[in-house]
């Protein structure tokens, strides 16, 4: 059975060590009031106890059992319904809720540390809470206040649960070429009709009503992406004191059958002229929608550090029993246990230094959105719009690397299903492709963030790194500093060339990107190893991580640079028909 | 449905062109009277017509039933008999057999790409034939002729099936601890007693007898792996005329329920007293079964090229047909062809480059092993040995990151099964870990075939590589000339340090060798242009596809190289409990 213990001597470490977060708090007059560092580990405590008692031991189950459909309703492996009973009850649907409507207020620097033990636990039970907080957040940012007031606090209480509905059969990725229709009715509401496919948690009854966020066409719409609107269209109507009234035209044609994450209900969803409501603007729902899609997008970096985090505890519980080999042992009828074999060790370490890297790169990102939305500081929030394709592509990308390179460990046993190993990559593997794919992210990176204002707010963050290690030198700053000068000039050098060439390298760039920014943040691990208040194996573990980071995985860079430098003429020669 | 069509195109070019294979065969006294190049593309032919039209188009079928074990009977998918039925009257099953025993007597370099072929169609089913292929391999070179006699030509026929019985629960990868027992019986033959585990294609009934080679220690064995016996024991006993007579006592324990290749019973095997017949002489199994195991880890590389030709050729369609977003085209209703995007392009042709070169390089190591064989070439010989670490380990890798890619291109569609791309993904990934994992092909190479020489027959190929690129130039040289010489100054310095540093990073430098020759199989793809029989198309194709090549992918060996070259102290330095 796949094992699973909350890693919350890290967490802390990052919260309170590496970002100081509780000095933050306690300055921060809003946190001030909410949260101090022992509420902070009171909650994480909390929390590790759920996933680690009642979803963890069971995520196999889940993947066996699956979402069912019969006869139009979905139903979800048993222990679901006692678990999210359990996140309800203890307030953590509503974690990160604004208090005003019942939510606890939480920082996302927190609330990021539970998802990234919820997708630990299982990634598919994460989905369920995770939409359900990303509903929760649109709604605050773009829906009036009697919206707000009606929705927010069942959203919040894990009464109901959200979802957000973009994807049409023929348009996914390119929304702007949608067909689903919202017709005004005389009362102001809106007649929905039209197909969604790919909805996660689009139909089950974990909670007495599901909260639809739709993005449809008006009938005045302009063409394209500038042309959508977003409904909230939920599956049980609600009368103004939020009582559920009558079952709205919407239905489940069918749940897709996946590779993996198979307790999570992927749902075509057919709404045939169902009640829905206009949330903002007219012809403005993207940008509305952009508000969840972003909050998304940090979660699936929480998924691909989750299911690296589990992969990496298993593989060294079993790298430290399986004895197989002779290293130091001369009796050939006697074996070693693998984690002795250089190979082994490598694998292993490759996972540790990317997973705790990630770690204080996800709690940075979560506190530069803290402090964007509690101190509205401008330089936070552009660099956490920076950062936020890099979580979700690396952190994804390198989370499937990590689950892969754990299954090896394992030989034969991690391809069987009975380890568990196998379905972390079946379950991980999903990252990489919802909530906008790696490959638009990487665009998303490169065109919107770094060259729509000429590199400036990268450039500005690497100097500032730059001149903090250097300044406060510690043993990660001679190859660190490398990186960042020779990430630099090949930064400039991309500026000048053409769109496609840069679109062409957009994914290495943003790969080389994140392995520098990985580097800083083994700069900050240590940095923060300065306390003192750690012992002497965490601050070795430390300092060999570091090392490990910096000599073995940072040079990757090199590679890639020299790629991205290289010709990219022939992806345009070569023509379609001769591929 | 996934698709498949056998690329028999290049194919020829790679046989015909590229390695000239049927200039050798006519000048070889053996083969020439066995093959030329009309019979050659004739077999090829028929392979591809079972290949495409009984196996491919069930391959998701397959899948989606599996092996299935009741009441201690394996029964496979359906169409699995009948296509094994025409495999076997075709000839198929012993095309590289020996012909003394009925066996067709084809070329390495020709079996190698009706591998593939099957492969692309279906990994699980390709391992039913695979592995009594590499059974009659190990029987021609290491039992006596009436053993031979008795065994080769109803496995040649497809009469019956063979397997390996190598790995035991606590024995994997360390095979000298095993405990399965031989013991003498009055008759010269032997009593077998022990448990296997994850032996493919142990148990079924696509065949009337199934003929295992089982590793089994005598009493008075050695310790270690150097006291492993190679035993023969046929699932029902054979009288000398060939005739099956009594049930053996061994039986199926249970079948693995895994993570893809679901067609394949990998069954625990239970030999009970099973009667077994000493193969070679004892204590020397391992030796004997290395035989069959090298002619397995060639199979695994073709398993990790067959599953990428066909993830490409099905991302290929549907990036030409899916339409989503704009890039000539400026009516915001209408979309293009993905195809069209510089990042799906750049995914396409990372694949098609890896696969290409693939297929020369799994050509030429063939084509090595049949000079090796028909003219007792030594150099032919090392060369091979050299190489077949290199065609399961990164054929493999490279396998499974071209079926992730491709799996990428179709975005959710990729996820879910309808489309096959996730079972390409499933199956692939059991070709890094059985027949010895990726990372004990690592050691080999490093260990075994490049340290206990002093890099004498690596830096030999490479410097015979320079030689002909430099001599002869194409487009190709200057990038690849450049690669040789940095990756000759890395084997030089990495020979100079100790051996657990050589280890750590085995994998890597494993790679960057593999990433240069495959540059010089791109270098081969362009001097085979020169006989001026293509069409401008496919000279288009080579040519683009070279320059992709060498100037964005190969560069990537200065990143691994620059990592080899960094300090691996803190590999050691870590101790186990501080990881």
């Amino acid at each position: 059975m796949s094992h699973y213990q909350a890693p919350l001597r890290d967490i802390h470490f990052n919260l309170f060590d590496v970002w100081q977060l509780d000095h933050y708090w306690q300055q921060q007059s809003t946190l001030a009031e909410i949260i101090e560092s022992e509420t902070a580990k009171a909650i994480l405590d909390e929390a590790a106890k759920i996933c680690e008692q009642q979803i963890a031991p069971l995520s196999q189950v889940a993947d066996a059992v699956g979402a069912q459909l019969r006869e139009g309703k979905v139903t979800l492996p048993e222990h679901y319904y006692t678990a999210y009973k359990s996140l309800s009850e203890g307030g953590w649907t509503g974690l990160s809720g604004d208090p005003e409507f019942g939510g606890m207020g939480m920082p996302k620097a927190l609330s990021m540390m539970v998802d990234e033990m919820l997708c630990s636990a299982d990634i598919a039970f994460s989905l369920y809470p995770g939409l359900t907080a990303g509903a929760g957040v649109a709604l605050l940012q773009h829906a009036d206040d009697s919206m707000k007031s009606l929705y927010l606090p069942k959203l919040y209480s894990g009464e109901w649960s959200g979802t957000m509905c973009l994807t049409e059969s023929h348009a996914g990725s390119d929304l702007g070429i949608m067909r689903t229709a919202a017709k005004p009715l005389p009362d102001g509401s809106y007649s929905i009709t039209g197909s969604k496919i790919f909805i996660t948690a689009g139909e089950h009854d974990l909670t007495s009503n599901i909260i639809h966020l739709v993005l449809a066409k008006l009938p005045d719409a302009p063409a394209g992406s500038k042309g959508i609107s977003l409904f909230l269209v939920p599956k049980f109507l609600v009368n103004s004191q939020g009582d559920i009234t009558e079952r709205n035209t919407l239905s489940v044609g069918s749940i897709e059958h996946k590779m993996g994450i198979n307790g999570s209900a992927t749902c075509v969803l057919n709404f045939d002229g169902a009640q829905g409501f206009l949330i903002g603007q007219p012809h403005r729902g993207l940008a509305c929608m952009f508000t969840m899609m972003n909050y998304e997008r940090l979660s699936m970096g929480s998924q691909g550090l989750g299911a690296a985090e589990r992969a990496y505890q298993n593989a060294l519980i079993y790298a430290k029993e399986r004895l197989q080999g002779r290293i130091a042992e001369k009796d050939t009828n006697k074996a070693e246990a693998i984690i002795g074999h250089p190979d082994v060790r490598r694998m292993l370490l490759n996972i540790k230094v990317m997973n705790e890297a990630g770690r204080t790169f996800a709690t940075w990102v979560a506190s530069l959105l803290d402090r964007a939305k509690y101190d509205n500081c401008e330089l936070s929030n552009h660099r956490a719009n920076l950062l936020t394709p890099i979580t979700k592509a690396f952190m994804t990308d390198r989370g499937l690397d990590a689950c892969i390179t754990a299954q090896q460990v394992f030989g034969g046993h991690g391809y069987v299903k009975e380890w568990g190993m196998e379905q972390l990559v079946r379950d991980v593997r999903i990252a990489q492709i919802y909530e906008g794919t790696n490959g638009i992210q990487a665009a998303d990176f490169m065109l919107r963030k770094v060259v729509s204002d000429k590199g400036v707010v990268l450039e500005a963050l690497l100097v500032d790194i730059l001149d903090e290690i250097t300044t406060q030198p510690n043993t990660t700053t001679p190859q660190l500093q490398q990186a960042i000068t020779v990430l630099r000039q090949h930064l400039h050098a991309l500026l000048q060339r053409d769109l496609a060439v840069i679109s062409a390298g957009a994914c290495d760039f943003l790969d080389a990107t994140a392995y520098v920014l990985y580097g800083y943040m083994w700069y900050r691990n240590i940095k923060a190893l300065a306390t003192g208040t750690q012992d002497n194996d965490f601050i070795q573990g430390k300092e060999q991580s570091a090392a490990w980071y910096c000599h073995k995985v940072l040079p990757k860079i090199y590679g890639i640079l020299a790629s991205i430098e290289g010709d990219t003429s022939s992806l345009f020669k070569l023509q379609d028909d001769i591929f």
